[in-house]
This record gives structure tokens, C-alpha cells and sequence, in this order.
């Protein structure tokens, strides 16, 4: 198996997007990406896009030939594939892409991720949304994924240690991340009052619990590691991937305050990068709701169960702290464009490794990104570091 | 990269499935599958499945996670990845699982398509359907599925010779090959004039012109070839995997009745493999109107445009002619569940090369298959041979 690096980088603006398309946005970070990397169209071997419900938010499948096409790829004819697994189908496609460089068989790839979400109206996003859980034993029951997480938070709150403020403290700290960060939807600071005070969704959680519903792309070019500097003086070194699955229903878990795929997929990613907790500077989690932050943090192993609320408390995650989570704003702050998200957590650990993230920028050698679908059921972790 | 061998195969029955689930249609076919090979669900390294619109079918994105989970894979925690392509969702899940194996991140890795298309109503179908098209500039204006190869029909009639007679050859040859496969949807031999009589559907198309609305599921089992004969004693060799793309809109190819990402897609997997037209010895092509098996014999290769009809009428594609297509009954006979059609190819393929193909055996070494996705906006072309 070849290694493989991450040699450019392109994101939109996240938010809300009337006037342009899911193709505009597609292809405007796709763009950026390319540019960065110094390449063009025609050198893409393959694209790999990440995608959820493009069937249900705009009425199109075949998402893959959509981009390719739109991306001005089809006299070429260039392979391109859409990968889907919910919230983690940015994760999955920058996976498929790395796999596809690692085996031989292409050099040169771009793997994105685009979602276009505001387009249907809430009530069908929290519909389409539920298809990331069970939809037969969860979705027609009328469970939402403000639901689920509810339970998982009000679960998690019954048996270990969290204040209310604790959980609050995590959007407070990703909204100051994201008020640094240009794509941001969400750039303003917020106070733990702004979170107490907001209107309840699903008991316990609050508005500024829970992401937000958002437009956006991200994209990446992922070629071998003996190619890199072909491309850019800074590449970054893909050091693991790993994916792992769940049941797809929360009451089927063994535990359904501690995600397994995420434990799994995070001790597999050190594992394979031969790597402590010690070793990672930063990481980029999957926080749809403020619940699933401090869950995310445990999983992965980097404080026991029911101390990551604490941690948060106590500034350990934040920006300056010891153990830096979220520093792009997460999921709360930048918004969650579901099929995008994967991506940008890439784009925004490369961007700490090269030292280009402004006034975010950390201190940093190696990173993770958590990326999770559903409730659980799908978690793919990567680990990026310095050449 | 390491070379990659099929050990195990499996299909459901097609048809309507009215007291079988998604999930069931899964399990049954991965089950074959793992039987075929020898081998238990603890031994699976991975998962891929093909798909093309649960989300819109049945209200269920998170596809690769449910079918782990039904899959009794969740404790496990085996990775699972939906991969689509509209109708050629199955053969890029096969394409995605061989990359995985080639790669060598993986030794055992389950390939899978599956779609449930009758539990929505028939207008609803074909809307779905129109998602595999441009939404925003066909399916808008009122296109189908149906009319946009009706429109490659009339365009191709007009310039090259096909007569309706010929035409209505490839449904008889067809349904005649159907009526030999247990799994097929339709097992009944008709006439040329079974189809003039049919119902139009769009001019020039009637009914039994297009393949069925299919509920459906099929399964393989790809290991590295020299890991194989633990598994079989009739492994068989992938010689070759290729995908293009194209235009997702009819409206902006060069030219609408011939598909130049099959052009691409099977001169690279003939060049990968090392192979000439002659060395091929069955198809299984993308007959999802009658229309594209003639397109498709002639954009693979295997004859000049404007010669396949002839070929068809004097039988050089039947089951005993000089080159066999759709021995399986293909898509039109034995039915189309989206996202499971590119995965029973490989399967039909695979039997035909075991000699296990019962009333359809056909002599055969190598055989390829050919998905094609949308109105060929996605191809992927695999040709696989004995060991």
C-alpha cells in the first residue's frame, strides 16, 4: 500500500446559499481546492464525492456524474463516485479516495463532500435527516435527531458527571472558535446565558445545542506521498484511517451515552499511526449536538467517561488548552452541510499543520478528525500529520 | 496491487417483493453470498453496497451502516459503505470492494447492491427514477426515464438501420434467456409480437421494451486471488475494472444515441486486461430498454454502429450464437432493482464461468459485464475470467 498526502484544500463559505446551487457550491470548492494544489481538471484521476440525501433535499441521485459534469470532467470521462453514510459521508469519501491512492490505482484524486439543504423547508430537512437513523423503528415512531441526541444527553446527564452549564460551555467555546473563522455560518460569540436562554428544542437541549441546517462544499486532492511535492511545499501526511459501524438504532446499543464505532474507529486510526493520545494536537469532532462533543471526546479516549464535561468547563478544549477541539467552530459554529462536513474537517486540520489558519492557528504536528453518522452507526476517524 | 478474485455469490429472487423488507432482500442474498464462500460474518472486513434512492424508496439514507447492522455485523463493528451511481450503484459497490482488496487494506470484503422499489406507487417510482437524469433541466421539464430512451431510440433509428422488428428482438432474445434463470422476474418466452402489441410507453418504446419496476438484492464475496482456494475451489479472477463518465444531461453529448462513456469504460478494461473483442466469450449488458443493449454491444466494441439490430435478428446474440448477451435474462427479464442489477451481472458472470448456470450454461472463460447509470452519465465495465 502507497501512503498518501493531502496536497490542496478548498471550502466554501458555509450557510445559507439562495442564489447558487448545489452544483455553484460544488464546484466553487472544487475550484479552490484545485488551485491550491496548483492542478487542473484534467489531471484528476478520479473524484469521490460525499453526499446524504441529494434524492430527498433536491430531487437528484447520480451525484457523482453530477459533478464530474459540472466540474467540466465529462470529455474526459473521469470516474467519479458518490459515497453516502449520513453525517459521515464527507469522512467515507475522503476514505474511498485515499484507498483508491494507497492501492495504485489512481494518483491523482479529489474527494469532496456538498450538501444543499435549504432548499426544502425545516420540517422536511428534520424529515430527511431521520433517514440517518433507524426510519422503520426509530423515524416512524417520530423520532428526530434533536430526539435522539436528547436521550443521549438526558442518559448521559442521569449517570455521570455533567452540568447543564458544562453542556453549554461547548457551544460557547465553538462559537468563539467560529467567530475566527472566515467560512463560519455562525461568527458571533456567544455566553453561557445565550445557550441557557434559547428556546428548548428537545429537552435538555437548547437552539445552541444543536448545528445548524446549511449550504456548503469542501474538497480536498489526496495524490501519493512520493508525489507530494510535485504539488505543494507543505503537503500533509495522511497517518491512519478507520471506520467503524453500529447498530443503526440507538436502542439496540449496548450503551446509548457512549458511541462503540467511535472507541473502535479511534483505538484502530492510533493503531495503525502508531500513536498515543499524547501524540495528537489538536481535534476536529463531530459535534451536531453540544451531547455529542463531549461523548466524542470520551470515546476517543482522551479523558474517562464523565470528565470531558469538566475539561470543557475548565478550558482544556478550548483553543488555548491543552487538548484543542473544535478550534474551526465544529459543527455548531460552521454549520453542518451533512456531506461537506467530513471534508472541512480535513481542510481545517491541514490547515493547522501548514500554519495558515489565521487567527485560529495552534500549535500544530499532528491532528485527528471524527467524523459520525447517524446517532453512531457509522464513525470514520483520520489522523493527518506534517511531512 | 494485489489481484482480486470473486469467491462467492448470491442472489434473492426479482420481483415484487411484498412481504420482504429492504433489510430482509439483504440478508438473503448476503447470506448466499457467505455460504457460497465458506465463510461467516465475523470473517467480513468490510462491506460495500450498492444503491441507488432508499432515500426516496423507503425514507432510509445510513444504508451501508443498516445493512451491517442486519447484517448482524454491528458488534463487530465492520465498516460498510454505500457507494451510488444511480443504476450502476452495483457495479461501482463491486469496483469499490476490489480497489479495497487491490489496495490491500482488506482481505475479505462483501460487494452488495440491493433496492425496494414497490413500496411506493408507480409515479413516484418514476419520478425517482428521473433523479438518475438532470433534475434541473430534464426531469423539470417533464422527462422520463422512459422518454429520454425513446428519444435515443428515435434519434438512432432516424440515422442508422434498426427496424421495430429489430428492436423488439433483443426483449424476445431476451425474455427467451429469462425463461432459463430461477431468479428472473419474468420466466415467460414472448414473440416479436408480444411487444408490437404492447402498450406505448414513449414512441418509439412500448412496454415490453423496458425492464420492470424490481424489488431485489445480490451479493459477492472479493478476496485477494492468492488467498482464494481457501475460500473455492472455482475462483474467479477479475481481469479488469473500468469506470467513466459523462454528460448527466442526454442534451449535451455529442452525440445522444451513442454512449461515449462505455466507449471509455471498455476499451480501458480490454487494455487493462490485456484482451482483444474476440477473447470475450458473454456480455451482460445494460438492457434497461431495449434500445441500450443495441447501443451497448455496439459503443463496447463488439460491432460498427448500426450493425447490432442485424446481429440480434440473426441470432449472433443469443444463448448459442457467436457472442452471447444477457444470457441472465438481463435486465429486462430478470427485472431492475436499481442498486442490485451491477452486482447480479457479476453473479451471472461468475456462474456462467463455474459452469453452475443450469439451463443458460453458455461455454465460457471470460465474460464481462456492463452498468451503465442513468442515461450514461456513469459506466463501469468489469471483465472477469477462470483461473
Amino acid at each position: 500500500m502507497r501512503e498518501v498526502a493531502v496536497v490542496g484544500i478548498g471550502c466554501t463559505q458555509f450557510g445559507e446559499h439562495w442564489s447558487a446551487s448545489f452544483r455553484d457550491l460544488f464546484v466553487e470548492a472544487g475550484a479552490l481546492a484545485l488551485n491550491d494544489a496548483g492542478i487542473s481538471g484534467e489531471q484528476i484521476d478520479a473524484l469521490y464525492v460525499g453526499n446524504m440525501s441529494a434524492g430527498r433535499f433536491i430531487e437528484q441521485e447520480h451525484i457523482g456524474a453530477l459533478i464530474a459534469d459540472y466540474a467540466g470532467l465529462a470529455s474526459n470521462h473521469t470516474p467519479s463516485t458518490r459515497v453516502e453514510a449520513a453525517c459521515a459521508s464527507g469522512g467515507l469519501a475522503f476514505r474511498q479516495a485515499a484507498i483508491a491512492v494507497a492501492s495504485g490505482m489512481e494518483d491523482v484524486v479529489v474527494a469532496a463532500g456538498v450538501e444543499k439543504m435549504t432548499d426544502v423547508g425545516t420540517g422536511a430537512s428534520v424529515d430527511t435527516l431521520a433517514g440517518a437513523a433507524d426510519r422503520e423503528w426509530e423515524g416512524f415512531a417520530g423520532a428526530t435527531f434533536p430526539g435522539l441526541y436528547a436521550m443521549i444527553a438526558t442518559d448521559y446527564m442521569h449517570r455521570h458527571s455533567l452540568t447543564r452549564e458544562q453542556l453549554a460551555q461547548v457551544a460557547v467555546k465553538n462559537h468563539a472558535n467560529g467567530a475566527r473563522n472566515p467560512i463560519a455560518q455562525f461568527r458571533q460569540e456567544i455566553t453561557i446565558d445565550t445557550v441557557l436562554n434559547s428556546s428548548l428544542v428537545a429537552d435538555p437541549l437548547r437552539l445552541f445545542d444543536c448545528s445548524p441546517i446549511t449550504d456548503g462544499a469542501a474538497a480536498v486532492v489526496v495524490v501519493p506521498l512520493e508525489r507530494a511535492r510535485e504539488f505543494t511545499d507543505a503537503p500533509v501526511r495522511m497517518l491512519a484511517s478507520a471506520q467503524a459501524s453500529d447498530t443503526i438504532a440507538l436502542h439496540d446499543r449496548r450503551d446509548i451515552s457512549t458511541l462503540d464505532a467511535t472507541i473502535a474507529a479511534g483505538r484502530r486510526a492510533l493503531k495503525l499511526a502508531r500513536l498515543e493520545h499524547a501524540d495528537i494536537d489538536l481535534v476536529e469532532v463531530h459535534d451536531c449536538f453540544t451531547i455529542a462533543e463531549i461523548c466524542a471526546i470520551e470515546d476517543l479516549g482522551f479523558c474517562a467517561k464523565g470528565e470531558a464535561g469538566r475539561l470543557t468547563e475548565e478550558g482544556v478544549t478550548a483553543r488555548d488548552g491543552g487538548l484543542p477541539v473544535n478550534v474551526s467552530g465544529g459543527l455548531k459554529a460552521c454549520g453542518h452541510p451533512v456531506g461537506a462536513t467530513g471534508i472541512k474537517q480535513i481542510c481545517e486540520v491541514v490547515q493547522q499543520i501548514r500554519g495558515e489558519a489565521g487567527r485560529r492557528q495552534v500549535d500544530t504536528e499532528i491532528g485527528m478528525t471524527h467524523n459520525v453518522g447517524g446517532t453512531g452507526a457509522t464513525v470514520v476517524v483520520h489522523i493527518l500529520g506534517a511531512c
